[in-house]
């Protein structure tokens, strides 16, 4: 670790702190990180300089001179997250404090049946957010962008028949979408990255959630494929190999109908989002949408379902209350393994909520060993259907919180490219052994001896 | 974080540098640590007077000076872990090296019934231990209890009847059985704690076992009830609440023998040890020997299954095909929840494994998302029965390696109290968020500026 690396990191410890207490001051930074005054003033004046903090007046109720307050800057930079869905591209853009500062949604039926046609709208949709943000005097922090459901390998074995709203799995697997979007975008420095929607959903509710900082969250999807995304201990858990989460194909209910993965009454046939959508349909005559259903056959089923839910017919109740259980068991199995404290369905799983939580509830109190004790609790997402996107840029802004700071001056113009890790703790492994945490020795200025 | 507190983190920094590089030279270390030559010389003169250091001769065949090369002091400490099982508590002490330099046996029939009678048998079997240890020159560094099975709630629910092999469960989960064995004990300074038995097993698999230092490990217990234990990126995930790897009662075979919850064909029913064992018993007549049956029990039948098996009887390798299947729809949920890289039969697993493995391995390739990627691999515990017993002074070094040194100044005589946090990152969350990492200032002497 080189002096350069010393600073940056002690300048992001800075920047954690002054989100998680902002207004604050130089001194309450120095009681909460350990740094002595003098490094904490040397390094807020760069912060400053760098417009990712602003003083925002004093603090006039306190004993001696006045404290200058500090918080984040919310004027300065944007992050970017893209959410490439069934048949649509949202975008949002957040600022260094994570609010919302543009939401941009456009139609694009069969995106995921594409990478190279997704790629083409994403690049195009990218260049817009950019130029907005930097009309609006904000530079770019960086690009994530959530694809759909596994990006790996199918489920195979015998029996199983390719998901015909999955044709383009293998395409997805095989693409490496950030490099090409990258090279598509040819914005030198831009720092672009790729991750699955379940895992930036939970990303999501971690930040920017009604739950948000909760250690141990789960997120399923309720927009397309089902999936969860996990954070363990604080931290986005993708697993070994980045498969963590695939939860559609756990069996929950053998003897339940047909998955398209060639078994019977997996977790995503009998309680994603199109099972309890199919379930809940007051038309014998609705056909099967499928594991993937375009959202704009989603939604006017949602509404009807939801008004008629409303409206207290018998059979509609009956049915997402059929659902909601099935749903409850398998929460059960993540809830007996995992023992998280929220988790929360997302997407329109949250529209159907008010009558699905009761029984999902009733369920895991049945099943669940460790539900008894106020473990395990589900909650409706209040993010709505973007919370993959929003997730995205909560990576960027969890990046720069652990050192990838804009206008580094070791780093190109704009943002450093290469992938951020995943989780802090991963960044240097000794030879597979717990990662070694050198401690970082500074003189008063925050530079290494 | 006061210059003590500075001094004994770079103090445990530099004890797991040489337990990873081991045997190397001070300059070795401040390559590996980011301290300065002068800061590392200052630390090693301390660990060496404490005797957790010792010098091994030279490096000869380098360039200039030959360096003298350190490693861990393994005559000093001892480490004690104890388990509680069924019908026996075994006791082990590891140097700070990790090598055993203690293990015995001792057979208690009924172990488990009573928190207070399993709590005088330990506090006597520790007393022996300690005692040999001080004979042999060891101070003792710390005391860790595997207990059995879930310490909380059992499972309820409509047709649930309490398992008659664990009537006492709600007895256990109410004794702070550390502070009775502290208090018991009368041993001032000595640190005591306790864990579940299949937490306990994964710390063991996570430092001594073949695939020691694996990010992603789980471990199965194949002793009484069936558990696992979670390392997920480099650390224990015991769950929120502490209820995690609570995988025996997931629903397996809906069709299957009825399982002691009141369910029929949860995976302990189906795949537990004492499954496995009924099912693969020669005689028809074999009476069901239940959920947790004690090893007295369990021991002559292994013996009996793997005689068979080994001579090619059909009958129990078709049993045991048939067992492992069912293990391997079991281990699939895990794999597609978790992504894990190794999951270790523990136990009794493990003398049954050469039959087993095949249908785990192959019903995993089948129902696991990620199985096809050279994600998962299920492979048997080299550690035996004692791996719980061992897990338990994991826990010891560990607390150590982060930072909980003997004979601390701060400390009295002995160890300080207290119960060490579970994962180092877990220790100081700021208001829920993402724990701050303050950096840790030194001057050359390794103490705070």
């Amino acid at each position: 670790m080189d002096a350069a690396d010393v600073r940056s990191t002690n300048l992001a410890v800075v920047l954690r702190c002054v989100r998680e207490l902002a207004p604050c001051s130089r001194a309450d930074i120095a009681a909460a990180t350990g740094l002595n005054k003098t490094t904490v003033s040397s390094l807020v004046s760069e912060l400053l300089k760098r417009r990712l903090l602003r003083e925002v007046g004093t603090a006039g109720n306190r004993v001696g001179r006045p404290a200058v307050l500090l918080t984040l800057d919310g004027a300065s930079y944007a992050a970017i997250g893209i959410e490439v869905s069934a048949d649509y591209l949202s975008a949002v853009a957040v600022d260094i404090a994570g609010r919302t500062v543009l939401s941009w949604r456009r139609a694009l039926p069969g995106a995921t049946g594409s990478p190279a046609r997704a790629l083409t709208a994403v690049a195009s949709l990218t260049r817009r957010v950019v130029a907005r943000a930097e009309r609006d005097g904000r530079r770019v922090l960086g690009l994530a962008v959530a694809l759909p459901g596994t990006l790996g390998p199918q489920p195979t074995g015998p029996g199983v028949s390719p998901d015909p709203t999955t044709t383009a799995a293998r395409d997805w697997r095989d693409a490496d979408f950030a490099a090409d979007l990258a090279a598509a975008l040819r914005l030198p420095g831009l720092h672009v990255e790729t991750g699955n929607d379940a895992d930036f959903g939970v990303l999501a509710e971690h930040r920017y959630g009604q739950h948000a900082g909760t250690a141990d969250l789960v997120y399923l999807t309720g927009g397309g494929a089902l999936g969860a995304g996990l954070v363990i201990d604080g931290a986005l858990r993708a697993g070994s190999a980045g498969y963590s989460g695939e939860i559609g194909h756990i069996p929950v209910d053998p003897g339940g109908p047909a998955c398209h993965c060639g078994r019977r009454g997996c977790m995503e046939a009998v309680a994603g989002i199109a099972a309890v959508i199919r379930r809940a349909a007051a038309d014998p005559q609705t056909p099967d949408i499928g594991g993937r259903p375009p959202i704009a056959e989603m939604e006017p089923l949602i509404d009807e379902i939801t008004a008629r839910a409303r409206a207290g017919d018998p059979a509609t109740l009956d049915a997402l209350t059929g659902a909601g259980r099935d749903l409850g068991a398998g929460i059960a199995i993540l809830a007996n393994v995992l023992d998280p404290r929220i988790v929360v369905l997302g997407g329109h799983y949250a529209e159907l909520a008010p009558w699905l939580l009761p029984a999902v509830a009733a369920e895991l109190r049945d099943r669940a060993i460790a539900a008894e004790h106020g473990g395990c609790r589900v909650v409706a997402s209040t993010l709505g259907l973007d919370a993959p996107a929003l997730g995205a840029t909560a990576r960027i802004l969890d990046a720069v919180e652990t050192g990838r700071l804009p206008g580094d001056p070791h780093t190109p113009a704009r943002i450093r490219g290469g992938r951020a890790p995943l989780d802090p703790s991963r960044a240097a492994p000794v030879a597979g052994r717990p990662a070694l945490q050198p401690p970082v020795p500074t003189a008063t200025d925050g530079t290494a001896r």
